[in-house]
């Protein structure tokens, strides 16, 4: 069956969403759609122009017979910065504050298109850093290190802090978690990590940055290469923070339980 | 700017794949592309031929002057089956074998391609149950649910062992695990789920149900309705399970550590 371009367009540019990072060959599409590989260039053309002007993502196209094309995705400054004011917008709602000072953030975790704009514009920033595995701490990273991981194509290491039987060999760390200086474990599977693997942490929330260095230090028992880390927030505090190299989506600067009010900002990611 | 087809083709795919389960206008398009109701409408047709041809969804349409259009995703029959047969395929690999005829499936939970495909496949054989809220147990449910989630365009619960001071006002219940007739708790914080919600409980693994059946007894304590219940893997076993109605991707029959067998087959979704 031969396509027509308005066909073809339609259903590569679904093809190319589900599957980024990954190197399509033009023969791949060509024979797909029954069509001359020039044809399918010139589509290419017109697929990378939309991506690129609307910043959904970069189309990297190679030349001659082995000829193929990589979508990167990305996403529009704009639209970044957006998703990020409209979270701290919602985050200052004093009803979720919680006794202790604590925050009740499940409902933006539990949410997936958000999680899918925040993995977005993670996989947008470490677009270039040749990640291999996205890691993460169970339980509430999870969602935000599947969402950057999804838009990298690359698997999820997940460290927990308990040990279980359905996990085999594990390799387990103590560490020192810097806000409370209480001595933890975390442990991952033996299988989950390979030796020399580049690694982007994930997190959903940053104090002292004990946990993210504690599996900065889990990542080096396994001979991996930590390649950055990001959090979906923050919190600022006075002591100097364990990690340097990181970036966040939000900053929070405190909360007044009295007041009700809850200082949070945009993160070190948005100079 | 005025946008020519191929590139509002390329541009309204992305944005109604990012967007499920959500109604579009037709007005929302004609003014993003600068362009007459009637090309939208064309373009929704052209869109709407491919989406059905291949499986990837259902377009929706509604006329007159409020009309729009509903993606609901789909998967094509073949692309499931397929799906599972190289999961099942997967999952007989011996060197999955853990001490007490545990499996390893990390490897297969840590793919969020994977978990893409099994989530399309979820929300495929739900789209018409009207799903409010995906429910699951934490920790290895959640990456299945929150795949089902994004395709159905919902929130997630996350039903948990402890307890935890970020989640603040919680409901517990006591349960019977099925398998091993022991005791324990689940939690669910108050405010993360609705009186009258209409839940879907996903799991990565059920055996004789205990804990599928403990998240319909939490459920009914928040006056929501279970409209069903899906896992990635249900073990076969000799007595009755404490549940019906669920449907699974896969099947484990049993697993022979001496001989280093393990067989596992399609699941009850496939007939």
């Amino acid at each position: 069956m031969k396509y027509r371009r308005s066909g073809r367009l339609v259903d590569m540019t679904e093809y190319l969403l589900r599957h980024p990072h990954q190197s399509v060959s033009l023969t791949f599409f060509s024979e797909k759609y029954n069509s001359a590989k020039s044809s399918i260039s010139e589509d290419i053309g017109i697929i990378k122009e939309v991506f690129e002007q609307k910043g959904i993502g970069r189309l990297a196209t190679s030349a001659g017979v082995s000829g193929g094309v990589i979508f990167v995705p990305t996403i529009d400054d704009k639209e970044a910065l957006d998703t990020v004011h409209s979270i701290c917008e919602q985050l200052k709602d004093p009803s979720r504050l919680l006794p202790g000072g604590y925050l009740y953030m499940m409902d933006i975790i539990g949410d997936p298109e958000r999680m899918q704009l925040m993995g977005r514009i993670f996989a947008s920033y470490f677009k270039d850093a040749q990640v291999d595995v996205v890691m993460t701490m169970a339980t509430k990273g999870i969602p935000l290190a599947y969402a950057v991981a999804s838009h990298l194509n690359v698997p999820v290491s997940i460290v927990r802090h308990e040990q279980r039987v359905t996990e085999g060999s594990i390799v387990s760390i103590n560490y020192v978690s810097g806000s409370s200086q209480r001595i933890q474990t975390m442990s991952l599977s033996k299988r989950s990590l390979q030796s020399g693997a580049r690694v982007l942490i994930i997190d959903d929330f940053m104090k002292a940055g004990g946990t993210i260095r504690g599996m900065m230090d889990l990542s080096e028992e396994f001979q991996a290469t930590v390649v950055g880390a990001g959090v979906l927030m923050e919190a600022m505090h006075d002591k100097e923070k364990l990690v340097d190299n990181y970036v966040s989506l939000t900053k929070l600067f405190g909360v007044d339980a009295k007041d009700k009010k809850i200082h949070v900002e945009k993160g070190n990611m948005f100079p």
